[in-house]
């Protein structure tokens, strides 16, 4: 039995929330090899940005793994349905007007581009580009070091595929620059961005 | 194989987006049958809000079940995982600082009392206690004319359970009152909790 969906016409809508909030959302998705800086990155933007009074919220594997998504493992099947519902909550981050920013491994282009396709110049993708090799050193999970214990760990890049977008909006290798560098170099990218007609 | 979650202390909190906002975040979580009036109410409610200033989002069937829950259906596993899923999501937007408005039939007290347990205080749970026979005359989606047609419907208060609150923070019958009576009185017992310390 599915359920009957009908569409109530609210009173107040996303371009309301968005002329609250005084400036456009936008979707920063970040996606790259786990130890790429993803995470840490979008946490030091999002600081930026809310020290500038714009209000942010920032979705990644701590508080989506651990609740929303917290049935899913990592099979590919669990992976799509995993970015699938992030997408999703994403959106309605948007609806409500918050610049959202997204940090996780993301590996396959097709969920991706799925984003793009839903969001349309709303969604800025930003691959950290840190190669395997500098991940694999930094390793501050000990992910790396499992995974070569342990085969078939689902470790990205390791033996599971990462497919590299072909066209993002900004690409980053946190290899040899600092995060205050990194944070500066997306923040000048993006604000501009912000401000534009939504 | 399940994911690995690590935390992040991210340097951007709640407290600090909740302070950004300038209002207490609040979940005010609408329960009550088919046709009595939750998703109207809290539209109009949160337009209300709106009005004054303050930051807001409304999760309801409209938003959800169309995308995030789309797979699920209404069995009473999936009613459950329904709003389980509402539930984490409705923490994410506290967590982003907004007022957040939930608008579901809900219509069972485990799933309610859990809500209450993890949000603590800022769950305010109100009861759209319109009766049976009012809904079924209004009956706006012709959903009851529907049920009656074809057993096994899964319409809530004629084939499938009801369980009403024992302890609403608020209760409210639309039956005899105006919509703009209704969310006047809303949100006059609402405010003041907005202005609470957090």
């Amino acid at each position: 039995m599915a359920p009957r969906i009908f569409t109530h016409n609210h009173p107040v809508n996303p371009e309301m929330r968005a002329a609250r909030m005084g400036h456009r959302p936008l979707l920063l998705w970040f996606t790259g090899l786990s130890g790429s800086g993803k995470s840490t990155l979008a946490g030091h933007l999002e600081l930026r940005f809310h020290q500038e009074g714009l209000h942010t919220f920032l979705l990644d594997g701590d508080n989506v793994r651990s609740g929303l998504n917290r049935d899913l493992g990592l099979s590919t099947a669990d992976r799509n349905e995993n970015i699938r519902r992030i997408g999703e909550v994403a959106g309605l981050f948007l609806d409500a007007g918050l610049i959202t920013l997204c940090a996780f491994i993301s590996p396959f282009r097709k969920e991706r581009e799925a984003l793009r396709t839903q969001f349309g110049d709303r969604f800025i993708e930003i691959h950290v580009t840190t190669p395997l090799e500098v991940c694999r050193q930094r390793d501050p999970k000990g992910l790396y070091a499992k995974s070569d214990r342990e085969p078939l760990s689902c470790m990205t890049g390791v033996d599971a595929p990462y497919e590299p977008p072909q066209a993002p909006e900004i690409q980053l290798d946190t290899t040899h620059l600092s995060l205050d560098a990194c944070t500066l170099l997306l923040f000048n990218q993006i604000a501009p961005v912000l401000k534009k007609g939504s």
